[in-house]
């Protein structure tokens, strides 16, 4: 099609997002420091002053994780190559994993683990419930020629955190390596790489980091190096290979790999260094705070959660939709009137369940009063009987009862 | 490490990254729009004006690429991603696969090949030469089983064009399929994806297109598609299966599949309506306008280009370095004094070479004569006998002789 034609048929010009509120799954809203970041002029992925920005990634995402692991760093890509990064490095043909699945993200590390040659054995357990660490030590006791075991720390598709420590300790006790998902648990959620044992660990730039996607962060213990290193066939991928990465990524060495994504970086750094200003404990807290005062603000509206208390993430509230109100038609509103998303269900949750987040930058006070305003217009709106302002008022309640430490 | 530990330990602030001028094998300088365009607010990757964007950057990429294809999108990687997602979806355990290696690319084509079970049948040509199509023919008609044909368009390592549409009609006469590594030249030298036949093309956002690092556009012809829907075996990566993905870029279905990298889209959008506003000819014409007064200006200097006249890319002008000149020696300066990238040479050619780029937004008036006043300077310090201003006016010659059309 020559220059004129494709002028004539497509009329297409800048492209100017609106203003959004983000408190969907994920991605979450981008501070303006980050977005500001990411404008600054792109840098040689070789040069100098480069260079010492991703030592100091490196540096920031060590504090994150809570390790020590030199293998620390990001993947030039989402959080689903993190993933595959990890099982491709570490499985060789015929490996058998005990994999975990209550939620979308579980059936997705089956795949990875069938996909690249390995064996699943899969440990079920109910859409929006932990993983059960009973079940799980039954699988180990059954399988002790399992290799791995992986499973979902936060699963978005449910708001669900299961307990990685206690996960990990029975992983340890069997002799099997951890795969753990912490893309929407990083920075809202307590994770102790090394307190807890955690081998292999990927997360997501675009949840409780306040960062567009396009990253994942991960980290790896020096027994997955060694694993990796006494491979006997060759990591079946070019572009995750652990090994040629690290080349890349060590300080001393910094091999051609591959074009790291300079500008996408420049917005990482910047969301970590406002983690670490923050400082990992206040921002737990303030995840927690903001999620206390939304669920009194959905109570009184009668707005029920999927997941029981003492799992639920605070960033990410799954809740049945109230009987009679119909999905999309809240959730066009919400976006055309308030320029708010929401998450839908997913999966097996689909028009039955909303997914409301409350990550990094989104996770604010602003936001949950906002929030529950919309909805209880919305709703009253469509015939429900609510009492304007109930909601606000007990978010505001919630708030009075628990400052931030 | 605690968070007061870890403030003690380090002292990590804002990156701010100096103002560069690239002038090496990409990234090159991404222009203002397109910054301006990646610091725009995040939306969420299922709003559908989010989704209606990835529609204009699919007939974006279709005029870039000259191709009705419907496959064709943007991964959300860097352009080694777009490599292995070819390889990873075309090859089949077993598959006989006829790499072209002429440069540091058509060797990480071998590593593709050989990680994804295929059978690499290598041709070889010396760095700095183009692919050779009567080896090609010898060896597709000594491998009358090969199933595809891989080279590289644009070598980024050697600066060196070989000539896509001769090797795809090859390719076609065998009835093989063609991969083709349009990295470093879409944008700046011709490519008809349609016309040629080729059938799987990738390439890389931070070259000739001006857009930072991060993401690779490909395009499949219906062959590609016949072929990965007839596949016996799951494709090995859960990531990279373009029959996920198309579930998620295809128009109508728009299925989850992973987080988009939003903000880097905006980017890579922004750069292709600059493109498309300029046009394919024009953009090609500025790229060869600014490479004959470079190589005008470097004429007078005695520096001598690594490629023969004819097979030459002008985005990418690889040189000899002068006798007695010392290769880190001078790139330092560059960068210490003029705040000037300029690339060293890979593999064969670290120590004997310099690449300059002239790409995108790079490929300026202003950076050739920069670039080569700063060289004469450089120089001149170190020795070598030159008269100053005469690379820049034998550069205006050029451009007085060679008006843009």
């Amino acid at each position: 099609m020559t220059t004129e034609d494709f002028r004539s048929a497509k009329n297409i010009a800048t492209f100017y997002p609106p203003q959004r509120i983000l408190m969907g799954p994920g991605p979450s809203d981008t501070h303006h420091r980050v977005l500001s970041a990411m404008a600054r002029p792109t840098l040689g992925h070789l040069d100098p002053v480069f260079a010492n920005m991703m030592e100091e990634i490196k540096d920031l995402l060590r504090y994150a994780f809570q390790t020590k692991n030199k293998m620390t760093f990001s993947v030039s890509g989402p959080g689903s190559v993190g993933m595959e990064m990890c099982f491709v490095n570490m499985i060789e043909p015929g490996d058998k994993v005990v994999v975990c699945r209550n939620g979308v993200f579980g059936s997705r590390m089956i795949e990875n683990v069938e996909r690249h040659g390995g064996v699943a054995v899969v440990v079920d357990d109910k859409w929006g419930e932990p993983v059960d660490p009973q079940k799980v030590e039954d699988a180990l006791k059954q399988h002790p020629d399992a290799k791995i075991l992986a499973f979902v720390h936060a699963e978005t598709s449910t708001g669900v955190l299961s307990d990685a420590q206690t996960l990990c300790e029975l992983a340890r006790r069997y002799d099997c390596l951890t795969i753990v998902d912490t893309v929407t648990s990083l920075g809202g959620s307590p994770i102790k790489v090394d307190e807890w044992g955690i081998d292999a660990i990927y997360s997501g730039s675009q949840k409780c980091l306040s960062c567009p996607p396009g990253l994942s962060p991960v980290s790896f213990s020096e027994r997955v190096t060694n694993l990796v290193k006494n491979r006997k066939t060759k990591v079946h991928s070019w572009f995750m290979d652990i090994g040629l990465l690290l080349g890349y990524w060590g300080s001393s060495t910094r091999t051609y790999h591959h074009t790291a994504p300079t500008n996408s970086l420049y917005a990482l750094h910047e969301s970590l260094v406002m983690l670490y200003e923050e400082g990992l404990e206040r921002s737990w807290a303030r995840h927690r705070r903001n999620h206390e005062a939304f669920k009194a603000g959905l109570a009184t509206m009668g707005i029920n959660y999927v997941v029981d208390e003492q799992y639920r993430l605070p960033q990410l509230n799954s809740v049945y939709i109230p009987d009679g109100v119909d999905d999309k038609a809240v959730r066009d509103r919400l976006l055309a009137d308030y320029s708010l998303e929401i998450g839908a269900g997913l999966g097996d949750f689909a028009g039955k369940v909303w997914r409301f987040g409350l990550m990094g930058t989104s996770s604010r006070v602003e936001n949950v009063v906002m929030c529950l305003n919309a909805l209880e217009t919305v709703f009253s709106d469509m015939g429900v009987n609510l009492k304007r302002g109930t909601a606000e008022s007990a978010a505001h309640q919630s708030y009075a009862e628990n400052p931030m430490p």
